[in-house]
């Protein structure tokens, strides 16, 4: 809050209206699904509704906390009126919004990422909070291995996956779980369905846990029974790609080479083509947070997926330490099916620590 | 699709820019993360990037569908640019997306809830889809009867349902599931943490499956041992509120009748200042979704919970056969716990259908 204080002071504007709610949790530790924040130079104000009473009283910190009966909007406009110019999240804050609580969408000033941007650099707490995430997930994958048979569907799976994850004391899922077999998995986002994983077949398996607010995001590709020759050696093309990511990772380089270095590996086997998405993302109480690990300059993207959070058009995006990020190149052939790994890790001076503890080889199980 | 053109071309706007994701599934029936639908009087299109290249193929039906490898932002913007207004929801998009879309902000006109007013009205199909959902919710609420103990953790017990609900088929939550025990209980949207169950407190389960792409909800509150009085006494009257409610439902009559009709059960026992939400809502391929259940004149509320589509302020909104909606009302004390009880209904011309089969009376298990 102090630092956000110092940048709206900088920005010469009166005031900063925060409506992302991610955003409003690490500013105020507020975890609820409603609620606006306006930060002053001086001062903070939080509002949210009556659903929210008790837990704005448990939870908000460094702002001070109203509960409207009406309308939480209407509330806002009237404290925020003086201003003539109001810095706006402008990637979270709708048309509708802004005219509600700004009447003129003209006394808005675009503040973008500015929250963002301090997000990324991950405190000590936050660190530890991310690798507790990450190791309960990694737990639960060894413990699904012991359980994975050919013929079980794609819904049980990942039913025991989440199931593992709550026994383990997690909030919930960090994202849409994706289990996906065989032809399936040559879809990145599939969705698990009813079909039932098959001998010889990659099963892809993506998912996170949420932990004291924070996400974890891993992705594993193993095979029930022997692998097959294309897929011992897809496997071992995203592999060498996924490591060359990771041994890229170091403070000062920029996004965009890490990006590269996943690339050179896979177009020298003639797979580039199939890697369809971007190498990887920040992630912290958001599951994408910036920075965006893709190729450079980076494309404005159609629409943010899963709450994503894309870097600026052309922007140069250098590694700073304390960052953490997934690396997660994939190679999808339709009608055959998809490959992913991906591990989460720390940006440091010197490198990269794989923050995921669990293995890598191809399991044939 | 059809009755959307035709609403658009009453308008007199030259085209539509659909950026919420469930009315683009609604339209087309991609069910994906990322996408912007354009939709004139004559034609449709849709774009997505290469992540969603083989689902879109799969789903995208009544729009032409086009995969960018570079920007989306910038395809749509040059297809739109013949347009000097365009019709958008300035609910779903954002001042960023605006721009980058149009450029100038002030192109756009907002159509606000055309589709979700559509979305309301749920077609044979869709209320199957529903009571395929609410109906596989309500068996694993049985079979988490039987396994219900004393000492549980209530992340645990949001394990067993969640699991549950996959093992049954189901492709994912509905929403966040809610397991509160004892003074965590007085939070409506409490989050399940490492708190056990005890004997004689209220337990309270409110959760959803996804399936078919439509959602389920489902609250109940139980015992596990013998319920004190003070439990006893004020789950008669939520049960009896939410009774009142489902009475009160009935094509023609107004949503805040429905809402007054449960308050005023509580008012009686002095137990209204502790319902501190609205009655309900209506849900389909949103868990929230309009008509909103709620005091009238609705006020505009501060941010949208859940992916709420609040109702317009001071509109009346009178019930119509074919809409899906919940009824849920509840009680909250600080300190002590609290109690909500949930059904999904199925408005008609002489009443409500019932849709969730799930018993009502408190359960002492």
């Amino acid at each position: 809050m102090r630092n956000l204080r110092r940048r709206l002071a900088d920005s010469g504007q009166p005031l900063l209206l925060v409506t992302h709610l991610p955003n409003i949790q690490y500013l105020t530790g507020f975890s609820g699904s409603a609620g606006v924040l306006a930060v002053w130079p001086e001062k903070a104000w939080f509002w949210s509704d009556g659903r929210y009473r008790e837990q704005a009283r448990r939870e908000v910190h460094g702002a001070r906390a109203i509960i409207k009966r009406g309308s939480v909007y209407a509330a806002v406009a009237e404290a925020i009126r003086p201003a003539r110019q109001v810095a706006v999240e402008a990637g979270h804050l709708s048309l509708r919004e802004a005219k509600l609580l700004l009447g003129d969408v003209r006394r808005a000033r675009p503040a973008e990422d500015w929250i963002e941007a301090q997000r990324m650099q991950k405190e000590p707490a936050e660190v530890a909070a991310i690798r507790r995430a990450v190791r309960l997930a990694s737990e639960v994958f060894q413990r699904l291995l012991r359980q994975l048979r050919p013929g079980m569907s794609e819904t049980e799976i990942a039913g025991k996956l989440e199931y593992g994850m709550r026994q383990a004391g997690g909030e919930g899922t960090a994202f849409a779980t994706i289990v996906a077999s065989g032809p399936n998995s040559a879809l990145p986002h599939a969705h698990p369905g009813r079909r039932r994983a098959g001998r010889g077949e990659p099963l892809l398996l993506d998912y996170g846990v949420r932990l004291g607010g924070y996400c974890s995001d891993m992705t594993r590709t193993v095979c029930l029974g022997p692998a097959p020759a294309r897929l011992r050696s897809i496997y071992a093309a995203v592999l060498e790609a996924q490591m060359a990511g990771i041994a890229a990772v170091r403070e000062g380089v920029e996004a965009a080479a890490v990006d590269a270095a996943c690339r050179r590996v896979l177009r020298r086997v003639r797979l580039a083509q199939y890697f369809s998405h971007s190498t990887g993302h920040g992630l912290g109480l958001e599951i994408h947070e910036l920075p965006r690990i893709a190729a450079a300059p980076t494309p404005p993207r159609g629409r943010a997926g899963r709450g994503a959070n894309a870097g600026r058009a052309g922007e140069d995006v250098c590694l700073k330490a304390g960052e953490v990020i997934t690396i997660e190149p994939g190679v999808y052939i339709p009608g055959w099916g998809g490959v992913r790994i991906e591990d989460v890790v720390r940006v440091t001076a010197r490198g990269a620590e794989v923050l995921t503890p669990s293995p890598k080889q191809l399991l044939e199980l």
